[in-house]
């Protein structure tokens, strides 16, 4: 693969005081180290660009040179996750059922496995609604150790039976290394939680694996750490990345976390990769979750994440944004309602640029 | 009126090691200054819930009290703003135009009136577009004293003639008690930018004025200040107030402000207002705006605040998050189909609680 | 005044994929606009410099151009405050009292003038701790329209006769521009409080007064925003502003803001003004003040803002945060001791470059 | 160990509008699933205590039951970490020595083993500041897979050598389960890094080992979800803990991250774990370090991490932050002339309650 080179050009902006032979300094210490230096003298000060690096460089080592007011890192270290490098869209397949296509992609199912009942029943309107992936997790990660961590083994049998019983694909969480080994095992799809979006050692291992990962967005994590996460997985030789968006950690109390809608459009301008939104864990909160499902749809996302259970108030995690099964099958028709509108107001008018968003695949 | 105690209940937990001597001073303070106290002994700790109180309490008092490990300040301090006072939602009129009713309201416009040619182009697209109220500030808030600040006395001549032209609404900024004047001679709408949310001389001054008051959220504003500023204006007895949710500050980079939606769900739940979403300050990218705006109106905003301009890459302040006139229009196209949809979703299934916020008007 | 040039330099990244054609088009609009281009050709893409500005330029105007992947802009545009306009740094001094001079100002006081008897009881603690500045606000700024909101024209008399009886400076917040009034004929110095830092017209009404201003940072300002704010109230004249840090907002919750403390050495890195800390505000709790108070001397501070009430569990607003008399001079000592040793670290190595933030004037 | 329950009590708000029956119906939930109810009729609305529970309970379940207004989770969720059930201070020891005992604590080193040079030269450094701990990452938790990852096996060998020749003990980042068991090989306190925060599988790993565990707090943690990672930790049975503050992500950008020392003072009043302050990261610039150094001491840390390189200016990863060896001294005598003065404050007036922060161990 022909890599572009993404670490250039880079900017460093001296003093006004900042002497010729500080900046002569600094020209010298640029070319020594393999890169080509451009000064630009203005009215005041001098600034100096670089390029024509091959490799990454850490523009802050130049920030305590003398003279040296400011260095500016323009590109983005990421390679494998960008349109510059595949300008399609990339579907991720699980089996027969996709992400990122013509179809909005649905997973829906429990937080945690909870018993055989429960997951069935669940399972049950899942399959009803149309979509094509169940969600659950075996064991779950919680912010306390004393509260429920998922059920183990039994649950892996019961996902095993959903999937023979009911065709859904199967979407589960990995915490390590023994977790992937677990999904790839028994589950069609590797959800790498919020949490572990930066585990480096868990990306990798996902990243040797067979199966599709679905790479939530850490609470903290800008943009670029989102994708270079990614790029984690892809590195290694795993193409089939699915992003999802649930809500980044702000100041706002109204609901548990922050869903920032616009990562959509800004994935989608930057990334081939599929984008997913989880308007569950991104409210927290039942009553927000249709909503922001529709919303989630009218800016382009390519399915949604959502939490369903047969008795949300008895539900032994997350109960409080959990949909009862009537309210999820209302989601899901609105969405597709949604997705409809939006893609017939592309066909309408197919001279004019769509707006960005709306186009998913090629 | 018939004014609710939103001030009760409240509280106090003790720490496991608290004697009883300390339980039984806590209990003695509540109800020296007049409330009643509820102590409820537990396994390990003991807690007092505080009720009756009928005035303003600040129950941080009670946090250096010898024994109290917490105080819990229950319920939100705003009465006029709530649905507890009046269910039905308030439907804010200017003149024969609405915000807040069926009909999705579009107020759109230049950042700022920059000369007449300009803002007369801009007025002309709107008003094609259906749309019953102009944006364009008169004077600009900027961060720095030395860009573009706004055109004066000019400006109001400009918004004036706009107004008889095109039959057009006009909202523009007010910064101080002098600009609500002129906005009351020229205007029909007070808007009070982000900067301003919490400038309390200026809410009540907006408060006293005849015009209603489009209030945008301050960027570090929690849910609960944004509707108390409501509350400065109504207390006042303005009732005719607007929210718009313009996004707020978060780490997030990709976009200037991180627009959250889960705030229109939010309002709607707790108060009577109609809330609009502005996508163009909420994104700070043109190529987002668009995207957002279906968002919005998908998550059920009662109408969108957006930035067109004739030329945006000569805008003399915020060009980058400008529409051209064509994407301005395509994007109102769009928004009211997504609209039309919601709307047809709660029409088919009348019987159905409808999901939360697609209702508007009763 | 020579004003330096503080728009340039400025840089535009092109795309991989940009045409030549589509790189001269975006100097030929550089060089229209009377700026220098410089184009910068590397081994994947093209970036352009641009500097020789000599007016505001809004960078983000190319952003939208064919070809262009990103605009940086990189100096910032504040030009009084920063110390390369003015190496010393500024004293402030109101009469015979200064803030940014050799000694450690002490601003102290209750939240809010209650009545005399409070008020002066507390002024007594203030001068016997050697402090020369009183702060009380004479109304309050207050998140809810129901709460206290300050005592009015009796609250001007009471601090008249604070300064007559104990020669302490008063401090007290200015809302508008009869409140700037009002500080002017009763007080010595005007605070802009953080709710207010973006108000731009109560700023350039403190710009015109001839007393000294107390700004305190917004709680969502970005340094170069509150430095900003600054330039406003200097652009009118008035160049003895001091900063003073009052914690910013964030998702943590063991303390009401984030105080910021790193704001103090950046700040002294960039301008020349004085910056104070407010450990009161900044954290909301008493038992946090002292050690922040110790922490804000040891970063280098110019001085502390400290809410010490007679009663603070009778305190009409803010009680929490209050520090009984006991508790605040036993601050003052801790942080006098602090302040020592912190120099003497200085004097005792004449010869080594101290280490920022320890100097404070010339 | 006779755990205190920590799950109680919990306080549902009825709305105003809520019916007797309504309220019953939340009473009868309570006692069905065994707990105790404790009705509290207010002048307007009812509110509901809950105490008794033995077991964890998620309130939020209660959300959505007729006629419930909000609901209130008072305690948290932690044990093993609170001075509830341990008063005394725990000093963790990692053979002759120790953190949280009356000596400050200073880590320092690189951040990164880059080769044997490099790590001798810095070891001496800090060997010669008194010191007992040196750190250095053998690999590199680095947000971009084509950034330096470090040296691999030859840097173990690297940190054998400098723990017998200088006699520094070793503190070095375990990514996993593997990294753990090389950690115990080689080094003397296994380092949890803020990406793995909440990597449950590396805690509880973490747990199982004989070696302290220095725990630093996650970007987006609150101070409940860092004591909780430590309640992971010590939950497996390993009570040597060391929390460190290393900065939280906000929106500000004068600094990589905001230094939030107000955790320290918030720790210690909640826990009996020592709390460690890494400027170092916590900054991201090297200007700063030395100041905020002198903060994190004056606070009340318990010690203090930071990165030190023979070379900044070469450094392969963090040059920016990394301080000289003059700096580092210089930085090091600071930080104990400031912990001196800071005790010293305290013998002198031993009837006086001494402010939080500034006793370490009994």
């Amino acid at each position: 693969m022909n890599e572009p080179s993404t670490y250039e050009p880079m900017l460093i902006v001296m003093k006004p005081s900042a002497t010729a032979r500080e900046v002569g300094a600094v020209v010298e210490i640029i070319e020594a180290i393999g890169f080509r230096a451009h000064p630009m003298p203005g009215a005041t000060r001098t600034a100096i660009g670089i390029t024509g690096n091959k490799g990454p460089i850490d523009g802050r080592r130049f920030e305590n040179l003398p003279g040296v007011a400011e260095v500016i890192r323009v590109t983005k270290p990421y390679k494998l996750v960008t349109r510059d490098l595949r300008p399609d869209k990339t579907i991720v397949r699980a089996g027969d059922a996709a992400i990122g296509g013509e179809e909005l992609a649905i997973i829906a199912g429990p937080c945690a496995i909870e018993n055989r009942d429960q997951a069935l029943a669940v399972a049950r309107i899942v399959q009803q609604s149309g979509a094509r992936f169940f969600r659950g997790c075996v064991w779950k990660a919680r912010t306390s150790p004393y509260t429920f961590q998922g059920l183990g083994d039994e649950g892996w049998e019961i996902l095993t039976e959903i999937r023979e019983a009911f065709g859904l694909k199967i979407v589960t969480e990995a915490l390590d290394e023994a977790g992937v080994d677990l999904v790839e095992q028994h589950g069609d799809v590797i959800q790498i939680g919020a949490r572990n979006m930066q585990n480096y050692s868990l990306l990798k291992c996902a990243g040797r694996s067979r199966l599709p990962v679905l790479l939530k967005r850490g609470m903290a994590a800008t943009l670029e750490e989102w994708l270079l996460a990614a790029e984690y997985i892809m590195a290694e030789g795993n193409y089939n990345v699915v992003l999802c968006e649930r809500g980044v950690r702000t100041f706002a109390q109204h609901t548990r976390n922050t869903l920032d809608l616009a990562s959509v459009p800004a994935v989608r301008r930057l990334s081939h990769l599929p984008v997913l939104v989880d308007p569950s864990h991104g409210t927290g909160a039942a009553y927000m979750v249709t909503p922001m499902a529709r919303a989630s749809v009218a800016v382009g996302a390519d399915g949604l994440m959502i939490e369903v259970h047969n008795q949300p108030d008895r539900a032994l995690s997350d109960g409080a944004q959990a949909l009862t099964p009537e309210q999820y099958l209302s989601l899901v028709a609105e969405a597709h309602a949604i997705r409809g509108v939006a893609r017939s107001i592309i066909n309408q008018s197919p001279s004019a640029t769509p707006s960005p968003g709306l186009v998913t695949a090629a």
